[in-house]
C-alpha cells in the first residue's frame, strides 16, 4: 500500500501534498503503468485522510492524465513517458545594444515635451468618471462612435472631406490597418510602393509575402507611366508629402492616378495621409479621397505622428463598396484599440484640444525648422551644404558637397558621432540614387547639439 | 485682367478669397490651360491687396497644381481635369439589427460587474501620475517590462513556467498575435486547427489565406492520429480546456503531439491557454511549454477573458530560436497596446490584484455555474437536458432529448426568445456532428431570465 508521510508545516494542502507523492511515484517508476492504485475509501483509510482529499487528488492525477479510472473497477496508472527537465536558465539570444550618437538625423522623434500632458491626463480621469464601467464593455469592430464622430468632424473642417463615421475604422497602428487591408482587398492583387519611399511599409507588404512591386518618382511623385507599365493593382502613395523627399503631388499628377484607378475594376489607391497637418505654407491640399468619384481611394492617417508615438491609434476610411465587404468578412475582429484611449482621443478632439496642440506644433516646428535650416546655411557647414524640398512636414532634404560615398559618408559621420539618413538608404536599389543628399528628420534635433554635431561633421571636410 | 470682389465678413482670409476666386476660374474654364497669369506684383496692386497676399495665393495654387512657375517668364494654368463633385450623401451599406433574446447561451459575456473598476480606476490614476510623460515615450517591441516582469511572475507562480520576460511578446489582442505568428511561422506552412473548435480561429487563418487543415478530435482531445496523417506544420490547441467540448487534454495526448513535433524540423505547436484560469476541480495542469524540451511550443494567453473584453492585451511565449529569428524579422513591427494600459496592468498584476481577482472570479463562476446546473437539473428542463463535460471553464454541454433537427431546434428556441448555441454549429461538416447537445455559455446569464428562458424552452416538448 502507498504509504507516504505528510506535513502541515509546508502551507501545502494535505490533497495537494498526496497528489504530488503519487506523482512522483508514477515519474519515478515505483508505480508503473498498469498498475492498479488503492481505492479511495482504502488509500484514506491507510493514510488517516478523509476520503475527499483522496479524491481531490486521484481527480487532479486524472485531469493530468497521470492515472485513469476505469468504471467499477477502480484507478490504473497510466502509461506515460518520464517528463523532461527544461533547463532554468535558457539560452536566450543576446539585445544588441544600440549605439547613441551626439546628433541623429535619422530618429523622428516627436518631442513630448510639447504635448498638453496636462490637459490629457484631465481628460483621462474624466474618461474613468465619466465613462466607468463602461470601459470594460466591448466596442464595436471599428472602434467607438464618440471617437469616429469626432474624426469626421475634424476631417470635414480641415481636410473638406464629407464622410460617414460609420467608413471609418479604427486601428491599433497604421501598420495594423495594412494588415487589414491585405486581407480586405485579397492576397491575388499586386501591390506597389514608392521607390523611394518609407522603408517600413514595404517591408510589411514583404512580411505579408504579398506580391510587391517598386515604382520609381518625377518631379510630381510616383510616375504614372511606370505604374501603368506594371502590373500593380493597388498602389500606396503619400501624396500630401512623400518622405522622404518631400514632394506634395500636384492636382494633375493625382487626377492620372484616379483615371488609372477607375480605369480596371479592383485598382484601389491607399492614400496615406500621415504629416499633412504639418504643411507650413499655404492650406493643405484637398485629398484624394475627396475628389475620387469611383470608390477607389482609401484613406489613412494616424495620431502616432500628431500626439506621441505611444499612442496607437490609426484609423483608414473605406468607400461604400469596400465598407460592405469589410463588414460581411472582416468585422468578426475585435477592435484592437482600448476604449479607455478612444474615448479619451474623442473628448481631447471635441472639446478643440486636438486643433490647439496641432496649431501650436506646427508653430513650433515651423520655428525648429528655421532655426535647423539657419544653422545648416550660416554654421560650420555653410557652402558645403545646400538645403532642398522645405515645403512640408517634418524633414528636408540637404545635399552635401563631398566626393565621398555614401557608405563612406555614413561610416565617417558615425565615427564622429552623427547618425546621417541618405536619401540612397530609402532607393530599392541604391545604385542609380542621388548620392549625398542626407534627409533631415528635425523634430527630435536639440538646437544645441545640432551646433556641435555640425562642427563634427565639418571636419570631413578638413581630414 | 482677374478681377474679384473680396469680403471682409465671410472670416475667411483674402489670401484664401483669391486663391478660391482663382481656382473657380480654372475649374469653370474661365480661365484656359497654359494661359499666363499676371505677375504678383500687377495683380496687387490690381487689385489692391498685398503682393505677400498674392504670393500666398499663388503658391496654393502651385501646391495643389492648378498652376505653375516658370522660372523668370511667370505663372501659367496648368491642364488639368475638371474635377467632379462627391455626393455629399454617399449609399452607405445600412446595418442589420441584431436580434435581443430573452436568453442568450451563445455569448460569453463577461460580467463587468464582478470587475474590482474601484481598484483599476485608482491604478489608472496612479498610472499617469507615476508615469507622466514617461507615457508618451515609444515602447520596446514586445511591450513594456513592468508588464512582461509581472506576467512572468504571475506564471512562474500559478503555472510553474520557468521563462525570461524577454521571451514574451504583448499584442492588441490573441487576433493580432495569430498574425505575427503567421509571419514568424511563415505561409509556406500548413496549419491545422481543432474540429470542432472556436470558429474563429479558422476564420482568421482562412482570412490569411494559408493553407488550413481540421483535424477531428476524441477523448481525449486533438487526435494524433489524424494529425500525422494530415501535411500540418503547426497546430493550434487549447488542451487546457478546450472549445466548446471541454475536454482537458491527458498528459499522454499532450506528450503524444509533443513527439510529433519534435520528429520534424518546422513544426510547432501553439498552445492557447485562454481560460485555463478557471478550472473548478484541481489544480491548473502544467502547460505544454514547460514539458516541452524541443522549443517547439508558443505559448498564448489573453487578459480579456479575465479581465473585461474592452481590455485588448494578450501576450505570446516564444522558444529561444523563435525569439531570434522574431527579432531579427519583426521586431520592427510597433507594440501595439497603449503605454498607459500596459503600466496599469502591470501595477494591478504586481500589487497581487489580479490574482484576488481571479480567485474571486473563479468563485463566483462556479457558484453561478452550479446555480445553472441545478436549475436544468430541477427545474422546467428536468428529464429533458443532461449535463455533460463540467470540469473547466465557464461553458458546458447540454444534451436535449429532442426529436428535432438542430436547425429546426435552434428556430423554435430563437421563436421564444432563447438564442442556442449546439455543439454541431463548431464542426466544420455538422453532418456527422453530434446532435442536440447545446453549448451552455453561462458567465453572462442572469438566473432570473434562465428560469424563464427555460420555462419557454420546454415549451417545445409539449407542442
Amino acid at each position: 500500500m502507498l504509504t507516504y508521510t505528510f506535513s502541515k508545516a509546508e502551507g501545502v494542502s494535505l490533497y495537494e501534498q498526496l497528489y504530488r507523492h503519487i506523482k512522483e511515484d508514477i515519474l519515478s517508476g515505483h508505480l508503473t503503468a498498469g498498475e492498479k492504485l488503492p481505492s479511495k475509501r482504502t488509500l484514506a483509510e491507510h493514510l488517516k485522510l478523509s476520503v475527499i482529499t483522496v479524491k481531490n487528488a486521484y481527480e487532479q492525477l486524472i485531469a493530468e492524465g497521470y492515472i485513469y479510472g476505469v468504471e467499477k473497477k477502480g484507478y490504473y496508472v497510466s502509461n506515460i513517458e518520464q517528463p523532461l527537465h527544461v533547463e532554468a536558465a535558457r539560452h536566450l539570444p543576446s539585445v544588441e545594444k544600440e549605439k547613441t550618437y551626439l546628433l541623429d538625423l535619422v530618429t523622428n522623434s516627436i518631442s513630448a515635451e510639447n504635448f498638453p500632458f496636462t490637459v490629457w491626463s484631465k481628460l483621462m480621469r474624466q474618461t474613468i468618471l465619466e465613462q466607468d464601467m463602461g470601459l470594460l464593455q466591448p466596442m464595436p469592430y471599428n472602434g467607438a462612435l464618440a471617437l469616429r464622430q469626432a474624426i469626421a468632424e475634424n476631417l470635414q473642417q480641415f481636410r473638406g472631406m464629407n464622410i460617414d463615421p460609420e467608413q471609418i475604422i479604427i486601428g491599433a497602428g497604421t501598420e495594423f490597418l495594412y494588415y487589414l487591408l491585405i486581407q480586405l482587398l485579397g492576397r491575388e492583387r499586386t501591390y506597389a510602393v514608392e521607390d523611394p519611399g518609407y522603408g517600413k511599409i514595404a517591408r510589411i507588404y514583404q512580411s505579408n509575402q504579398v506580391p510587391l512591386r517598386r515604382i520609381g518618382l518625377d518631379y510630381a511623385g510616383l510616375s504614372a507611366q511606370e505604374l501603368r507599365r506594371s502590373d500593380a493593382d493597388v498602389v500606396h502613395i503619400s501624396p500630401s508629402h512623400h518622405y522622404p523627399t518631400g514632394i506634395v503631388m500636384p492636382i494633375t499628377r493625382r487626377q492620372e492616378l484616379l483615371r488609372w484607378a477607375a480605369e480596371q475594376e479592383g485598382r484601389y489607391i491607399l492614400e496615406d495621409d500621415y504629416d499633412s497637418e504639418f504643411r507650413f505654407v499655404g492650406r493643405p491640399i484637398p485629398t484624394m479621397f475627396s475628389t475620387d468619384r469611383h470608390e477607389r481611394v482609401i484613406y489613412l492617417n494616424t495620431f502616432s505622428k500628431t500626439i506621441a508615438p505611444s499612442i496607437r491609434i490609426s484609423y483608414m476610411i473605406l468607400p461604400p463598396h469596400l465598407l460592405s465587404e469589410y463588414r460581411h468578412r472582416l468585422s468578426f475582429y475585435a477592435c484592437t484599440v482600448s476604449s479607455f484611449e478612444q474615448y479619451t482621443l474623442a473628448a481631447f478632439m471635441s472639446q478643440g484640444r486636438y486643433e490647439q496642440h496641432i496649431n501650436r506644433m506646427r508653430n513650433r516646428y515651423r520655428q525648429k525648422r528655421d532655426a535647423v535650416i539657419g544653422m545648416i546655411r550660416n554654421g560650420p557647414l555653410a557652402g558645403r551644404a545646400e538645403i532642398m524640398e522645405q515645403d512640408a512636414g517634418l524633414h528636408f532634404l540637404m545635399q552635401l558637397d563631398t566626393q565621398l560615398s555614401d557608405q563612406e559618408l555614413r561610416r565617417r559621420a558615425a565615427e564622429k558621432g552623427v547618425r546621417l539618413a541618405l536619401l540612397s538608404d530609402y532607393y530599392s536599389d541604391s545604385a542609380g540614387a542621388p548620392q549625398h543628399v542626407a534627409v533631415v528628420n528635425y523634430s527630435g534635433i536639440e538646437l544645441k547639439t545640432l551646433q556641435q554635431g555640425m562642427e563634427r561633421l565639418a571636419e570631413l571636410w578638413e581630414e
